[in-house]
């Protein structure tokens, strides 16, 4: 078309490992808004600027879309007709939508009677078939991976490679908008696939000569779910960021080559400090994001007393806000003046007039 | 910034009335992908092309943000302290977001007992100040013109002429996209807003010589709620649509004459039929849209055989699906299969293989 965002795949296809035979398939993902946040940046001050990836403008609503665009492209043209992953929540939605739109069928795994039917609606209606197994969510992901082994259907959990290849676009798209690299990426670390993935884009970038200098890596993580800072799996993660509430994250080693190649760090931030970004980005910049996705503004504000003066500051928001209404109806503290008789003086007062 | 969407207002300035003095509000909202639905041009045929413009991936989640980014601009200018709306849904979410990006205060006057929280948590969230009062919807809308007459208090309600000057812009993208307009534009009608708008865009673009020819507009209103069809106010207008469950449309006149001069039409879907292409859209092509958007697909399903061979159509998909995932839990009709032994061939079974 004439003049429009083709997808991420078209816009990046020499950075990306696809050929001209590779089917595209696309929802128009990417090119999501590099958004300035003024009140965020005033509370810094030293003029630091500071900017938030609104991921969550993604065709499903979350940062998943870039991953899957590739996986499923990829997995058509292998031939597949079907596709399973292990997820509750943005992967299951992502990959039911681009399956579904590559006529292939969608199948999602869960620990039966784990999951609220309200967290899978999204990925239902857009047509994924749902197995509930008895056992947990590990015996979830053995299942999917065995399934993928024996039978002919493509895995599109974040263990597919060409996952985190879509997903490094988002480190492209940050550079083309700011002219280089942040000097800070402070992003929230859950599996640790996406902070793995921002490094190759940045490095491939830099190889590129599109970006001067690379930024420091500072990733978050939930205070009760952070592995990486505790140096060991945690059993029984726990926080209301349940994106990012996993044990055991799937690309460790990777996020720590990239912690130290990057002089980066992995610090921790409590539910309640993410809870106060998250009002804070709704509230004063007008952007409402994931609760998970509110952890790098969190952690950015903890460790505001660190960033260089006159800094570059970019953070992810890897999911949009209405994927966890009830978080908003619970956590907002504003509040509803009830009762009040439909009278222009009355009215005014209530308002403070 | 280098190269990003810096918003509507600053990406079609010469077409809106703003000046150098204007600051402008903005979350870079407008850019909305307009998306092949190949399964739907499918049923159709004859070398028909359908696209959806999905303008659900707006930053609070509706095309309403468009005309936000105006009337907040606009009203900033002024000199506007704060906003006021009557509204439940799409409207009050963005007047929120961007009245508090611009550091106003922003009003929502509700009809108290009415309203379910869920609908305002995300207006909440953003920190609107929510005003209930005893009395119904109309007793709203008289309350927030009184107050914006009385007091320093700016309406942003769809009576604000700088909300249809923004959402005009959806119009100009369409054109930008396609290379020139669409033979049809297919729109759910509800107070007629928008089609009204849209229309202002598409002959603006055409006097500047952007487009060789005007679309024919085709509205669709929920068969419940059909003023236009009828040609009378519906007292209590009833469809799962809530976004244009109106009776009586402000911009009744507007659309009558966009119908004219477009040779244009207004056509009734019942809400089986609105529910049948939001599955469709969610299920075939991976796009996840609000129930009244669905209402535009419905619609030219509906007519599909009047399409002329080989036209290109645009459908106006407003708002995000996530914005009511109540509906899609209910009306999702795909299968979870439960308690299934975490065996490969017990699973293989279910999958088919």
């Amino acid at each position: 078309m004439a003049n429009q965002w083709p997808g991420l795949i078209e816009a990046y296809r020499p950075f990306l490992p696809v050929s001209e035979s590779t089917p595209v398939v696309t929802l128009q993902e990417g090119n999501t808004p590099l958004i300035p946040v003024p009140t965020i940046a005033r509370e810094i001050g030293r003029g630091v600027k500071v900017f938030v990836k609104y991921d969550g403008l993604n065709p499903t609503g979350s940062f998943k879309d870039r991953g899957m665009t590739m996986a499923i492209s990829k997995a058509k043209e292998a031939g597949a007709k079907a596709v399973i992953c292990a997820s509750t929540g943005n992967t299951s939605a992502s990959a039911a939508a681009y399956a579904r739109r590559a006529e292939m069928r969608a199948f999602v795994v869960i620990p039966d009677g784990y999951v609220a039917l309200g967290k899978l609606a999204q990925a239902l209606l857009y047509g994924a078939e749902v197995i509930a197994i008895e056992g947990n969510f590990d015996d979830s992901l053995k299942i999917v991976r065995a399934m993928a082994e024996e039978y002919p259907v493509t895995l599109v959990n974040s263990v597919n490679p060409f996952r985190l290849e879509g997903q490094k676009t988002a480190a492209f798209e940050i550079v083309d908008a700011l002219g280089d690299a942040p000097d800070w990426l402070c992003i929230p670390v859950g599996n640790a696939g996406n902070i793995s993935a921002y490094w190759m884009g940045f490095c491939q970038y830099q190889q590129q000569g599109k970006c001067t200098h690379l930024p420091r890596m500072m990733g978050f993580q939930a205070a009760g779910s952070a592995p990486l800072i505790c140096g060991e799996p945690i059993g029984d993660p726990q926080t209301l960021a349940t994106a990012i509430r996993i044990g055991n994250p799937a690309n460790w080693e990777k996020a720590i080559a990239v912690q130290k190649a990057s002089e980066g760090e992995f610090n921790p931030v409590t539910d309640e400090e993410i809870l106060a970004a998250y009002r804070l980005l709704a509230g004063s910049e007008g952007i409402f994001c994931e609760p998970a996705s509110a952890a790098s503004v969190a952690g950015l504000l903890k460790v505001k007393d660190r960033v260089p003066d006159n800094a570059t500051v970019a953070c992810v928001l890897t999911g949009n806000g209405l994927k966890d209404p009830d978080c908003a109806i619970t956590h907002s503290e504003n509040e509803v003046y009830a009762g009040i008789k439909p009278d222009l003086a009355k009215v005014a007062k209530v308002m403070g007039f």
